[in-house]
């Protein structure tokens, strides 16, 4: 903005009674610029305008939302394709602030202060570093040395993105990288991390083979890369919103009593909550700070007495909902932060915190001034996971909301899949849409895996421009993706017939589903886990020799995360019992490589199994089963029926006459029409 | 042994030319007299004659033997009922020990100072002090106080045998003790324990609990108890024997350098092997020193070079056993134990210990003197529990004999139950009896569960002369029992209706069946755990709300530990991947309280299988499956045929035609013709 422009918005400011600097107002219009709505459309665009003042006249309005648009086109150093000479000099920058900082090397993860799933622009510094996109990775630079660790699903990836002559290229394992440590740094060498990008855990694990090594770990403060990378985003900057009771089912101030109990049963002042998720579910708010997952960036410090307090950009919270926040909480500068924890610390208060998901510096910090610091899981994750009758409600309502949109998008797929005319981008687009038309709707849940063909076969999935594929016929097309809904957030997934299958593909298919309706139709007592169960969704696989290599299933959360814990599905140990009002995914898959991929995911919660469907009544020893909320067809034509038993066909033919009944009031015509044909009842 | 006795020996000995003096002679004796071969009947009751000399005159045998039986008979105050003025005494005394030793209170837990399953008399500590002849429990003594905690299955024993105003009695959870611990003493309270009998992990656990409650933990080097328990028995003393390769398939020179390399590779000097299952195995050796494990008491350093120290009582090992050992596996005394320990630290060497199974004062020793401690597994667990193919074939054969004899018991049981007159006390014995008429046999694995009716519902029972029931008509039986011998351990339990079942005992044995079905024909990839597979076995039984309380398979050794890690088919999770070679039980239950108790326990082995049988072959994915290796039918009468599905019933048919094929020409007629009776194919 020139000097002319900032004088037309200055008096503005000052003829709508708006107190505030031109600069101040610019500043904040950068942190809503770095917010990812502005990458993806939402339906709630321009609720930031009201940070500045509630009723802002129009005029004023539109130079604010054109001054927006104007620092969006900015460029901020993600999008550097493949220019050599510009990573080269990233490069030679970071390398010349690490012989200032006298250490020899420094590590680069793709992480945020929160360890969070999906994390803002500014924090994407390996991608500004290294030209790598995918969504896990480290770099390690050194004064001649560099290299980037990618897990197996983005080696190829990695391989296309980044330049070879000036990062080794590896593919990640913890003992990879800690190997490669103590094998390339010498005893004596100085190894850098930012303290707030890596957990304490993480470190520890870190501290042992660099001690083996005689390396010396050294936690900076600041991070060499924010030195250096100019034009970096501003952390993301977006209205906060609070959630009504109707759709929390609990206060926050009940929330807060809850926990606070926990604390005070072990003796503990406070403990120190990092994830933002569990925030947002303590104190009922939420944000759109990061995509998909919609809470307010913040740290916490919560007290044992119940109160909260909040580290953010105050900015994010107006005043209205500070009041409504009540005065148990409290929103605070985020530089504020480290010296409250000190502040524990002085008075030696015994603190609580998540070693496997908090910053390092945050256990350092609080140990160094005096603080005991006790080992904690984050104790927002069990409550949090255990959704209450009315979460439930909503989240049924949510996943009817979704169950039309994919009916109606998979009709679509049906009728127009002959023509060609289809892509993986198009298809995904046009399922965006259908979503779009649904109440409460408010974005995506992840980034929808639209894959056909071979590319299903990909786990992880994600159609570029570069992978895009067309429809063919005589083959499967697998669709896994979810929405944000205002009562509940939803993921499914579903893999259909293009054409004529073959019976390897129905022979697969039928056994992925076995293994589905063994998962959602297993009764078990109070106290199993997740791992226990896994291997039900399984066997129908490993019997004929056939596995897959991901998890079975993944808590979700309630408008909150698609990926949350503390419970889960899978081969790995997991000492979490499952309890009712968990919502978890049952999700087995089958994937060919070259070929195809088949997965089919519901969402389910954990309830209690009426005793009455069973021999024996035990009050010591009452019995959990599943309820499936994913309400959308599975594809008849895949179905080996032959592989079914009677208990299976019923099963199909239940869950399919109670997606009748549940949808086909709520569609048109056509679509109904569609729904009958694609549901009908398997000839016992 | 009076003085003119003597005389004679010490005669005897000199005309014989064995240099020895009679203390010696006698002292070794007392050791003799402590192994449990002295309390049970074994097949090599007078091998210790040839501790003293290989070639006894046969005068100078009987004298020593007499005087064998002498020293057994003398009471070493582990039977003394309920004499509550003896137990006040003994509590008495050990207070005026905490006392001298200026300690509030003292721990006596049951256990060795290896953390042994079975242990020898002198660390029967808990029983002589409070009469408690349970399997597992812990006292905790103070000056006005004094408590014992057992678990759940002893609550109802700890209360027969213990005196309640002397001892307060609780159950048992680690949780209950340290609770109990920092309820009841005060800040600034000393508590005492015997650092040989704690490990590392149990103590840092206590540690924390005491640490917030401002009490001190007081490691002991010497047990209160020992002072004030003026009969103790000596430690047992049994004569070493080395195993041959033809037994065991791999020699000790080859298992040494297997282990070594796993110390190198982790940069370590040495290991403290603490577990004598772990020390029989690594250098092929056996001992008799406590009831049903065949192993010697012993601790060892393991050295990165290959060598092996084994620290013991010298004596049990004769010249020719020493020779056979080789240069490279030293016997030395137990009291250079700890000296040697020092002398590692004072090199600053780097060793290696299991902190789940070493004694504290292990750890305690070596990091006071210097060393580098690091927390490892027991190197030689997971190799000990991959069965060699000569280790499988040995294992193969003394099910054969296992089989024979567990099939004539059950015939007898069948032929002479409706008379009336067995019990579950002359069962067991009949059974060992008929075990004893087959090669190779050393004793029994573990006390047999021999449970009628609503006694087999208690899952540890064990019979006694008062608990012992008669055989009733319309009613279960239920033996779990095992021998050691010299090829390999066995582990077996069948339940047999006695008269007609009624259709709730048929349908809940068909559903344990059905389990045990389940796991045997399970398949499952590599890396698969047993905490994955568990669930295969009670899914019958979850579908009616039923469950059993205890684990489903435990690995088991050869001609070693009948219990023994690292993998376990359990709820609990467990990160062992099941390997080939590893020998676990297959035992799901189930128990209705003061009814009847159900267990089909048959021991197998982990293998690859047959990519042939199945639809796909790929290399990266190889899948492994169970070989049955007992070989005892499964009582027909039991199985109601309509909860069995096709599948189910064919693995019936098939395991008795291979029981049948193995057994029947190895049987007398009568037992044949039973045997063919009993295993008769069910129609399909």
């Amino acid at each position: 903005m020139n000097k002319s422009d900032k004088k037309i918005l200055s008096s503005f400011l000052i003829d709508s009674g708006i107190n505030q600097s031109v600069e101040s107002v610019l500043g904040l219009i950068k942190g809503v610029a770095a917010a990812p709505e502005y990458s993806s459309l939402t339906a709630n665009s321009k609720n930031w305008l009201g940070l500045i003042s509630p009723n802002l006249p129009e005029n004023l309005a539109k130079i604010l939302v054109s001054e927006l648009e104007n620092i969006i086109n900015v460029d901020d150093g993600l999008n550097s394709g493949h220019d050599i000479e510009t990573f080269k000099k990233r490069l030679l920058n970071l390398r010349r602030e690490l012989k200032n900082k006298n250490i020899t090397g420094f590590m680069v993860p793709l992480a945020d202060e929160h360890q969070g799933e999906y994390i803002p622009k500014n924090a994407q510094r390996l991608t500004w570093l290294t030209g790598f996109t995918g969504s896990a990775g480290i770099a390690i630079v050194l004064n001649t040395k560099a290299a980037i660790f990618v897990d197996g699903r983005y080696t190829l990836q990695a391989n296309m993105q980044v330049n070879k002559n000036l990062f080794q290229i590896n593919s990640l394992t913890q003992k990879t990288l800690n190997t490669w440590i103590s094998e390339t740094l010498t005893s004596g060498s100085k190894l850098g991390f930012d303290s707030w990008l890596h957990t304490p855990d993480d470190i520890n694990r870190l501290k042992e083979s660099c001690d083996k090594a005689g390396i010396e770990l050294t936690a900076l403060d600041t991070n060499p890369i924010d030195t250096i990378w100019t034009n970096q985003p501003c952390p993301p900057l977006t209205p906060v919103v609070i959630m009504d009771s109707a759709l929390t089912g609990q206060t926050s101030p009940n929330k807060r009593a809850r926990i606070s109990k926990k604390l005070k049963r072990n003796s503990l002042a406070a403990c120190v909550l990092t994830a933002p998720d569990s925030i947002a579910w303590l104190a009922n708010i939420r944000g759109n700070d990061v995509p998909y997952t919609p809470f307010c960036l913040a740290f916490a410090i919560f007290y044992s007495d119940g109160s909260l307090d909040i580290y953010s950009d105050p900015r994010k919270f107006s005043t209205n909902i500070r009041e409504k926040l009540g005065p148990n909480i409290r929103v605070l500068p985020n530089k504020d932060f480290l010296p409250a924890l000190r502040a524990m610390g002085k008075k030696n208060s015994k603190v609580g915190i998540d070693y496997s998901s908090s910053a390092e510096i945050i256990k350092n910090t609080l140990t160094l001034s005096g603080a005991t610091v006790q080992r904690i899981s984050d104790p927002c994750q069990l409550p949090k996971a255990k959704k209450n009758p009315i979460e439930l409600d909503g989240i049924r309502k949510a996943h009817l909301r979704d169950g039309i949109a994919l009916t109606k998008f998979l009709a679509w797929v049906m009728e127009n899949s002959p023509n060609n005319n289809l892509t993986e981008l198009s298809a995904a687009t046009k399922l965006e849409g259908f979503r779009r038309e649904e109440k409460n709707i408010q974005g995506l849940s992840f980034p929808t895996i639209s894959g056909m063909g071979p590319n299903a076969a990909i786990v992880h999935y994600r159609a570029t421009k570069e992978s895009n594929r067309k429809f063919e016929q005589n083959s499967l097309y697998l669709v896994d993706s979810g929405a944000q809904y205002l009562d509940g957030t939803t993921d499914v997934t579903r893999t259909v017939a293009i054409g004529i299958p073959t019976d390897e593909m129905k022979d697969r298919f039928t056994r992925v589903l076995k293994g589905h309706i063994a998962l959602a139709t297993a009764v078990f007592p109070k106290g199993t886990t997740g791992s226990q169960l896994d291997i039900l969704a399984r066997l129908p696989l490993w019997e004929i020799g056939l596995d897959y290599n991901h998890g079975t299933g993944h808590g979700v959360g309630s408008y909150l995360g698609v990926h949350e814990g503390p419970q889960r599905i899978s081969k790995q140990p997991n000492h979490i019992a499952l309890e009712p009002g968990m919502v978890i995914s049952n999700e087995p898959g089958y994937y060919k490589p070259n070929e195809y991929g088949i997965r089919i995911e519901n969402l389910v919660t954990v309830m209690e199994a009426s005793n009455q469907s069973f021999d024996i009544k035990r009050d010591d020893h009452s019995l959990l089963c599943f309820e499936t909320l994913t309400l959308v067809p599975i594809d008849l034509k895949l179905i080996e029926k032959k592989l079914l038993n009677t208990r299976e066909i019923n099963w199909v033919n239940t869950y399919h006459q109670k997606i009748r009944e549940s949808l086909a009031p709520l569609l048109d015509t056509k679509t109904q029409g569609w729904l009958e044909l694609n549901t009908q009842a398997i000839k016992l």
